[in-house]
Parts: C-alpha cells; sequence; structure tokens
C-alpha cells in the first residue's frame, strides 16, 4: 500500500489551489531579483515534477463524488482545483435569483487597474448560465450579450443574474455586475440545455 | 549592490510565468497522493514567499519598456507575465486582419472537454478589441454579443478579428473561433478610446 491509495481530503486540494492562486499573483507583481527569480522557478518546476507523477490523461471534466453528487473541479470560474477560478462561489435564492461575491485581483486586469472587459464576460457568461442550471444537467450557453456601462475596478464585486423566460428549451436570463457603488456591466443571455449526448457508439 | 538590482531579462520572466502555467495544469490534474500534494504545497508556499518580497502594491498594469515602447505583462489575455494567459500572440496582418493561434489546455474548462463558453468571451472580446487598437492606446469595450454554434473542444484553436465598419469614435468589428475543422463560436462588438486620461495632476 503506497501514500497514493489514501482518500485525499478535499481541504488538501483546496489549500493547495489556494498556493497555486497566491503563486500566480506574486508572479506577476514581483520585483525580486535574478536570483530570487531563479530560486522561485526552480521550486515551482520541483513542485510541478511532484504533481506530475501519472496525471489525469486530459482535463477534469465532472466526476462523480462520494456522495452522490458531481464534482466539477476543473471548471476555470468555480473549480475547487482550478487556480485561475476565483473561485466563483453561486448562491441560488429561493425566488430564483443567482449571485456571487467575488474579489478579482492582479490576474484579472485588462485595462490599468481594471478587470480585464473579457473576464466580466467569463463571469457573466457563468453567472446568467446558472440561472438554467439543473442538478447533473447543466446548461450551455447559445448567446450573450454583454454591455459596458464602466470600467470595472480590480477589487471586490457583485455579480447576479435571474431568468427573464423560459420558451421551451431555452432560458432568457438577464444580469450584472457591480461593485459597491454601481453596476458597471450588463448583460442578457439564452441558455439551454444541450440534448443528451451518447457518448458511447455501441449504444443505439 | 545586490543581486536585486541586476536588470531581470525578459526571458527569465517568461520562464518563470512557463513554469507556473505548468505548475496550474498539473495541480488540476494530479492523481498524487496526501505526501505528495503536501510536499509540493510546501515548494509552492517557499516559492511564493521568495517572490512576495517588496512585491508591487497593485496589480502590474501598463509600464514603459527601455526600448520605448509599453509592456502590458500583467493582462490576463496576453501578459507575459501572468500565467493565466496562455499567452495570446496577436498578429495585425496588412489588410487589417487580427488573428492569433492557441492552444488551451484543462485550465479553461467549461463543460468536460470543453473550453468555457465565458473563455471563449474572454479570447473574441480581446481580438475583436485588438482591430480597435492603436501604438499606446488600447480599445475598451462598449458591447459584445457572442453566438455559440458548437462547443468549443479543448486544444488548439484559431481567433481572428477585422473591422466592419467605424462610425466616429466607435468600431465596429467581427470575428470567430474555430477549430481546426469550423467555427464554433462568432461575435460582434462595439469598442471606443475612452476620453484620454490625465494620470498626472501636474500635467496641463
Amino acid at each position: 500500500m503506497t501514500a497514493a491509495s489514501e482518500p485525499v481530503p478535499e481541504a488538501l486540494y483546496a489549500a493547495l489551489t489556494d498556493s497555486v492562486r497566491r503563486l500566480v499573483d506574486v508572479t506577476i507583481r514581483s520585483q525580486a531579483g535574478v536570483a530570487s527569480l531563479a530560486a522561485a522557478k526552480a521550486r515551482i518546476d520541483d513542485a510541478a515534477d511532484e504533481l506530475s507523477r501519472e496525471p489525469l490523461a486530459d482535463s477534469f471534466g465532472i466526476r462523480p463524488a462520494p456522495d452522490g453528487t458531481s464534482r466539477a473541479w476543473g471548471n476555470v470560474v468555480m473549480g475547487l482545483r482550478n487556480p485561475f477560478a476565483p473561485p466563483l462561489i453561486v448562491h441560488h435564492d429561493a425566488d430564483g435569483r443567482v449571485w456571487a461575491d467575488v474579489t478579482l485581483g492582479a490576474a484579472y486586469e485588462g485595462p490599468p487597474g481594471h478587470v480585464h472587459g473579457g473576464v466580466c464576460a467569463l463571469l457573466l457568461d457563468h453567472i446568467l448560465g446558472a440561472t438554467a442550471h439543473k442538478p447533473g444537467q447543466p446548461a450551455v450557453t447559445g448567446t450573450l450579450t454583454v454591455r459596458y456601462k464602466a470600467g470595472t475596478p480590480l477589487g471586490p464585486l457583485h455579480a447576479e443574474a435571474r431568468i427573464d423566460r423560459v420558451e421551451g428549451r431555452k432560458t432568457f436570463a438577464v444580469g450584472h455586475l457591480a461593485t459597491a457603488g454601481s453596476v458597471t456591466v450588463r448583460a442578457h443571455g439564452v441558455f439551454f440545455h444541450p440534448h443528451p449526448v451518447i457518448s458511447d457508439t455501441t449504444t443505439p
């Protein structure tokens, strides 16, 4: 029995990913000199080597959890194991409103000091899509329109969305991003549930 | 004179950032056990500590380069020092077409095996915006509409855009993402140059 057989606590994956998030931030903001940068790089390469023995052949995908739910831990917006994900913790209110509070740092920059417009679109795509989400049946985007009212400063942000209407398989959602003071970006989009995918070619 | 005073070669920043990109990828895909994950985390924390002495107070922004050009090295899409950036290397053809070839791995996942729809929007926002870019005068997004024709598999992708028309300060751009076989996402958007920002209050 090797150590690799011991179940990995979710908290360890979360802590590792948080460490990588911090590393990403300081990789951008570091003013260290050549020797420190080279030393840090060597440690990072060692860590990557340590993690690289027999990795998953592909991306994380959606995997079953022991409790019967599913895990999208590789997801770029909300994945517990994806350092790019802030991560967005999505709340579903009883009245159908979907929202998340998130703080974006230097790694999400576009214009100086501001969130990249495309990152605003990424967050809005995700939060609007979440209005159409059903357990085990994620929605995909048909069309997304994003209107930028003002620059979105790096820092704390609020994202929210609600369903405007449902027509057949299509969910029409609206939402926005806001700072403490005001709405900076509005969006509307159409989301739908794809027909079930037949992933096994022997299935009729 | 400390080592920190020695100018840091651009290639070292690029190599460090590439190392962090690889680390992000294996953080998601690792199947290592508890001991390896803990050992890797310790090395990552050491590396982050090493990089963290006197970091920039804020985000990277746009900084002057010795050759008179400017550097947006923290940019989330194209930044040389941002591990989240693939990075996108944007080409401007003489006929006005703007394009980039990029390969997206596990870190950009939404639906299993596929690029997150919001990441498609992020790339398209950036490449459409690049049609309106002028040296030292980046364009910002007014409106962006993204139409998803098919899922975009993780792997090699082509992004391109062109100007449809210009009306005053507004540039109307169109573009798409494609795999080797076909277009998966189309977009159109309006971009403009903000009024000049007076960043130095002593400047008239």
